[in-house]
């Protein structure tokens, strides 16, 4: 039924070729990207060619000479793109056999692009999963020397936004350092399981040619080398755990800058960002916007948006490879791009806040030291349900009475319970508070220090 | 403590300005978009402030002139960006002040960019409705055009995949296109709730100087008017809505395209598709993939995760403009440019698939008759219930026998039920069987034309 | 291979049944919930089969009494359910023949259970729309009413969570009622496609025995018929679309809940929450935590979470009917009981919530009328963008010299711009300042008065 | 003013106590899964105290008996809850008090909610994790046994659904095993994260009473202790892991369950379910339809909705506790019970699955060999690109005279290439086909040996 190429069904018009399809299916656009890891691979790969005896040492020396001219007019911007190259994988060959003739057309022997595009992703995230960790362990650095420089401040901390006992600020800045320090170490098992090379897998079935993948391995570096040919190929587990990790750590970088959001706020004004990460209103001339914040809390809507995407792409699928997993690239490329960008940004901006000690000392209040109070008498031998149900009604006479808890006499805390003695007063006193603290992960001095070895510790490991 | 201008806590230098922070801020990239839509939105409000004598004649004919010379340079390529042009309003004010001088800095009069880029995205989004609108019917127009030429071929309807009753191939068609008739309407009302002007909100608090919303809305061809300035500058559910529009679109599209890959199998094989939107295997040379099918069914994740990633963006926000709403405009730019691709492909592909009818009549079998058999019990008076255990014995009998269930012979049958007789053999005849689907919906001829009738009237209704 | 019914691969032992295949099979344990809208359709599926000849007038009494007396006693709490009965389905069907007899068994013919549960499903949803809408009119009228009592009341508007412009606290509230309402007009649209009559749509092919579907419209008050049997059964668009209006609905609360969170803490002080809606800690006598503004905006994540997870189950499944489809019910109810509570929690928090006037005042500040100083000057002839630079200057004068903006002196103003004149004392009134925003949608008592009546006139059209 | 405890705004009446917010707020109807481990936690803490001083060595005994009778009641079930008993907690520390007295009250000392819940937890997903891998390993083993005894089956591998090279059954079979083996390697990454002990970080501050944590460490068998009391308290990485390692895992088997429902089709027919693992129609009678593997496809997006939902909760939350973490539980707690079942029924399917050799060999055709036939001219040194070209001749060549691929004579081969000759006839051998692919990871015998050998040792390694 000839007719059914032509516009049988009234619907848009479609010849041999549909442009608009054309576009749809062709990744080079972004897949260029990979030119220097597809040029790694395949160099690797004409090695194991040529030990399976499939080239020669000339025609290897010739593919590998080729190559290298290519990586070369990349590295320069001179690789021109022809409208027939609808990936980097086609492109680079095209251009091979420009170079160097026939031979180029030995190059894929044995190959699909089905394994010769994973292994091209593999070694690209590898390479932005040292890069990302790089950045990672310097805001973490970043914030560890800061720790330890501003180990003196106290300020509130909060639980459900109301404040609740006195901390060190030293001990905010940890919380959030300890959470990236998980992000770091889930960071490099991602690329453990990045690390495995899955060429030789061919389309579907393996090598039929007897190339050795342990030299591939050796050649290009791979910790390990994939199982299973149908499952090498079509696996996107790394791409999906490299998203889901980059979710977890944007979730980490958007509670941090909730906080200072928070303490950058006229009401609580602990903080002031540096001018080179706040912006002005176009309207309100007195303004001055947080924007680096707020753009590192979004985005953590973005990066978790592709990494839902993908597995809602991968879900259902049948085995082996389908076309979806084309999917895989852009996600991937824009969330490093992404994570590389939130993670200087952030460096930045710890690195450059300015904090207001005294609004931060002035903010405590002895109502934060109520559970204190508690203490103090548990300590004298009541019961912790009796002592916290003591101090409550101390609570309440401070504020029937429109005095501070602090400023209940003797003789009034002692209406509520005979163990209240002179001492009560050291209670008052938000150093001693803090001291208190001593557990190990607790606030004081003590255990603010062994937090900041403990961290330095784990970098350290994490760089061997 | 001027040193936490410095590098002071270990971090990456930053001075007064970091490169990647202005990077990390600047929405012009992909904002440049919008320039059309931002002169537009300008050319308004110059005219409102105008009105409200802010603005002199002469002087709001200098703008507006000025203004169609920013937009012709933006149409035909010669708008210069200069590095301070963070975003497009900047950019086109910048402009502008050069073509016409100081007069340009009294456009901004009450104006707010939370209030202009807000009313550019809509203004653009609406457009978009429009043009997505307009492919979404012909795709519909296309299938049901389709399902009118081919409603004598039936084939094998499944349930859970199994085969379950025969049914028309049209029949099949027009379920598709019936879901893309509920994305149709769904636009609709999106589109409704995008066309409402925001302008004359401000930054917050609304407009001071008593420009004439009305004159605004009527300027811009708006539906209707915001509310509340607070509201205006800081929603984004017509955003939102748009993202999950296309979400459930794609759903849509992807069980189609699901279906699709199946019956273009070597096992189905009841479709081709045209060669235009096939692809051929690097390795292995029989092979046609039905790539533009497989894209089809992914881009549903893609889409979905941008849908999920900006309201994960919006959820928890405090309330009005907070830098995270610039997230916006990046997803709804590559939901745009992704459902128009994705409609014209599914268009392309559905006008010029190739049926194979003969496979399509050959994959009916006697089995799929069974529910007949048992109607033809129930309409001898046995219950449903016992004609459906009683057909089940049938289907036992004969898979037992190895023959097909229309090769019982009578007294087999009889042995089943004394109600079986002659008139039975009228079951085994799939044109008959499908022509007993007669109510509103089925897949009987008349009920297959009453759809037809239903669906082209929806169209038409909508287009109106 | 009669060893494959054993345990040959050495997985658990399973003989003709696995009870955990049962369990993960059956629905019993959550669609019970359907047992009302089950009766109710069943009995309007027995006066069609009735009209259709199907049913003698004596069967179809003996089925409408069987199945009164199947309601009553669900009613009453003594309907026993087997172990046999997978689903409401089973069970009242299976009930019914208890009651009275092989009758019974006529009730399902030419229906099936896939056109069954989803009539059921949309019956059910349809009352549930019907009570969240009254629900949210609640809120939103509680709303209204406070807007319109406290109008009096000003406080800072902020953008970034920077103090912006002084607004009025009810034109805060109506902000957030304003985006409810858009959620009054959703759910509206989503009940319209929810109240389409499936039934009569067979498993896949239609009903084949002439049922007179508009009378099973009317007999259930159904506002459409759906138009193909194979999408009627299977698509779940309706139940998408619920759950993603509840996903929207719930990221205003959280964005709601969220300023409220800001507004209860110590540093903001602007309201107070009701006992009834915060809790104490176990630990801290002096806390008062607002538990039920942070369960709303946890509720945001919980209700997306179920709608990406229907989206993604129903990504790339065939068509027609699959069991994948079961997922919906248990989202549908758990969303539809999350709603109801947070809608009336919230509705709590809104009518019994204190505000500290004294505090919100105290909260404003002249810088926050730079703007207006800005338009002072623009309103004496000066380019807005010169005046907001000239503001800008005064802003950074009086920081300079440690004074309010409203400090500075006459002469001092002069100095950036001889325009400022005696009337400039004007300016730094706050009550002024917000009666200045009077353009429609503006903080401005007239604006805030428009919008209450525009508020009420929308619920009065939606409820009528 | 008074009357805003009352009805003032119009709203629901409310008292001191709304009811719906004590059901919204309470958590006790699914916390209470955690009884077991709440005891045993603080069993841990009383031995704690006692170490500290803080409890007599007679108050721990005491306290220590009392818990083991709170333990004894739940696991009896004569555990009675209280109305006030608002979750876990709280019950358990009331019980205690009834059975011993105000001793009781001394248990909760530098202990809180915060620190306690999340004690409780990671004690329950630790035990869950281990059984979650034991079902996991059962699964896999299940797998590689039939791979190993099923070896010599061979059917088509397909790509993009198109039928691409044949392979072995157990090939295919262990492209699934090898994902879950991954699955198995991160969930145990997944539970050293888990474990790791929060007890002793109090509500934010620390532990203010020198309770020894490695002394908790030791006694509740944790492999490592937290190392910031903010961040302790607070973190819920360990849960959205969990719930990501199910959604990876969901969508592997989502995968098999897809490729496999494909394969019991009549179109494919190489798989048979037993009947353990499928059901009927209630309409149809021939049907049997493959609801497990249909259950196990959607259920992935129902995990996956969890873990989405999990993030969205958590992102942009201020740091330490806030009520919004409560959402944890019952997605931990849906999530475990799913996957549960999910891998039980999973194995049971595999166990008990019959394979159709006969038609999985008929399925393989000639043309299935091009690639083949391109290798053969690879070998006979012409570059791959010609040969991969000249087998596309040769496919065509037997499509255009209508024959199969193996059934073009010596001389019509020669009219493509030369270099075919009488030894071309080897190529049409399915089993020699196969056996080409002997590099590791590829379908010939010893490949798949080799991969049995190396999932049997992960399997192995991860158990120990």
């Amino acid at each position: 039924m000839a007719s059914h190429n032509g516009k049988l069904w009234g619907g848009r018009f479609v010849g041999a070729v549909d442009p608009i399809m054309e576009k749809f299916n062709a990744s080079i656009a972004y897949d260029r990207h990979l030119w220097e890891v597809d040029v790694q691979g395949s160099k690797a790969y004409s090695r194991g060619l040529e030990k399976a005896g499939l080239l020669t040492k000339a025609e290897m020396d010739q593919i590998l000479h080729g190559l290298d001219k290519v990586a070369e007019e990349w590295a320069q911007g001179t690789f021109k793109l022809s409208p027939n190259d609808e990936d980097i994988h086609t492109a680079n060959e095209r251009r091979l056999k420009e170079l160097i003739g026939e031979t180029a057309g030995k190059l894929h022997t044995g190959r699909s692009r089905n394994d010769q595009v994973v292994t091209d992703l593999r070694l690209w995230m590898r390479q932005t999963c040292s890069t990302l960790s790089g950045l990672l362990w310097e805001l973490i650095r970043t914030m560890v020397d800061r720790a330890e420089a501003e180990r003196d401040v106290l300020f509130p901390g909060y639980t459900h936004l109301q404040r609740a006992q006195p901390i060190r600020w030293s001990h905010w800045i940890l919380s959030h350092a300890v959470a990236l320090t998980r992000d770091s170490e889930r960071l490099l098992e991602v690329r453990k399981r990045i690390n495995v090379l899955p060429l030789g897998s061919g389309a579907i079935a393996g090598n039929p040619l007897g190339v050795d993948r342990e030299l591939l391995q050796a050649e290009l570096n791979f910790g390990a080398i994939t199982l299973n040919s149908m499952d090498a190929t079509s696996e996107r587990d790394f791409v999906a755990e490299f998203l889901f990790w980059a979710s977890l750590c944007m979730t980490h970088l958007s509670r941090m800058a909730e906080d200072l959001i928070l303490y950058c706020t006229k009401e609580f004004s602990f903080v002031q960002l540096s001018d080179a990460y706040s912006t002005g209103s176009s309207l309100m001339p007195q303004k001055k916007n947080p924007d680096s914040l707020e753009l590192i809390r979004s985005k953590a809507g973005r990066v978790f948006g592709r990494c839902a995407g993908l597995l809602m792409t991968l879900k259902g699928l049948p085995s082996t490879y389908n076309k979806d997993l084309q999917e895989d690239k852009e996600a991937v490329f824009e969330v490093s791009d992404t994570m590389s960008a939130v993670l200087q940004v952030a460096t930045g901006v710890i690195s450059t806040l300015q904090i207001h000690r005294e609004n931060m000392g002035q903010a405590l209040s002895p109502d934060m030291l109520a559970t204190d109070l508690a203490y103090y008498l548990v300590r004298k031998g009541m019961p912790f349900r009796q002592a916290h149900e003591a101090s409550g009604k101390a609570v309440f006479m401070a504020e029937t009475k429109g005095v501070a808890l602090n400023q209940l006499s003797l003789q009034e805390l002692q209406t509520i319970s005979p163990l209240f003695s002179g001492d009560v007063s050291c209670v008052w006193d938000y150093g001693h508070s803090v001291e208190q603290y001593g557990a190990l992960g607790g606030t004081a001095c003590s255990s603010v220090d062994w937090q900041i070895r403990q961290v330095r510790a784990l970098l350290q490991a994490q760089q061997a």
